[in-house]
């Protein structure tokens, strides 16, 4: 996957949970840390929609072309159930 | 797609609905109402999913192993958007 | 609560459900039913974040003004309740 | 707020995100890397729950008992809004 980008989107989300951490230390108003909060899950998703837009464009197409089809199964089936998931979180 | 299943799915969602609308007609309690708007929401969110997976094992094996490179990104690409969009919702 | 507005909205997304089930029953493509899923699911957000709204000026009020320090307690842990479903549908 | 255990939730999920950097420095596998994401994004929306939680039962509790109407409308038209992003990301 392109893990350059998507190391420096983590990292700044971690500069980001340091950030809210401190906050909490520091007694800020709850719901500015739940906003806070809300802003890293967006941010975690985008870079959640980026690796999967990467395994897309890579494993998936190697497997789909390729002549297991269990493979082609397992791979198609774990798209499936990242979208699944999606869903709940 | 397998029509027949997803059908049913949504009809039974459709029945829910109007379940919901008899329950602020007769003017129910607020949380409640919210707690089935939730429960339709999540019985939307399996019908999209028994749809995209529906989707990965016919189109979208045979536009990946088709020639049309074209093609093939386009439908990855919209493979990534629905699932950018259900973090969303 | 405000049951006109409410209804409308609910409304509106039923017809918008039937809408996609006739899509399904005419065989539209995949991505384009899962698409519209998502728009109602958008929908029924929106009318539930509404819901909560009118009661919170409602019926929250009353209950966290009144002596019913059991009531007030079952009123704020429902409000806690959705919210935490809200983030897994 | 309760800062002890919300701080302590944090951290973990400090850890937790630390983790997933390491995965991707070491080149994990794409879908992997997602799950751990979305394990993350399970864990913030606890996180934001338990805070909504100890919000409701100490300043809204006090706004809303309070005399300042301007103050109970501002504390109401919050929790809304947070609700409202829940159902997005």
């Amino acid at each position: 996957m392109d893990n350059e980008n998507t190391l420096r989107r983590l990292k700044t989300v971690e500069g980001h949970l340091r950030g809210v951490i401190r906050m909490v230390e520091e007694d800020a108003y709850c719901i500015d840390v739940i906003r806070q909060i809300q802003a890293i899950d967006a941010a975690l998703n985008k870079v959640s929609t980026q690796i999967l837009e990467n395994h897309l464009n890579s494993c998936v197409i190697t497997a789909v072309q390729g002549n297991d089809k269990k493979e082609r199964q397992r791979v198609l089936k774990e798209i499936t159930e990242v979208f699944a998931m999606s869903n709940k979180v």
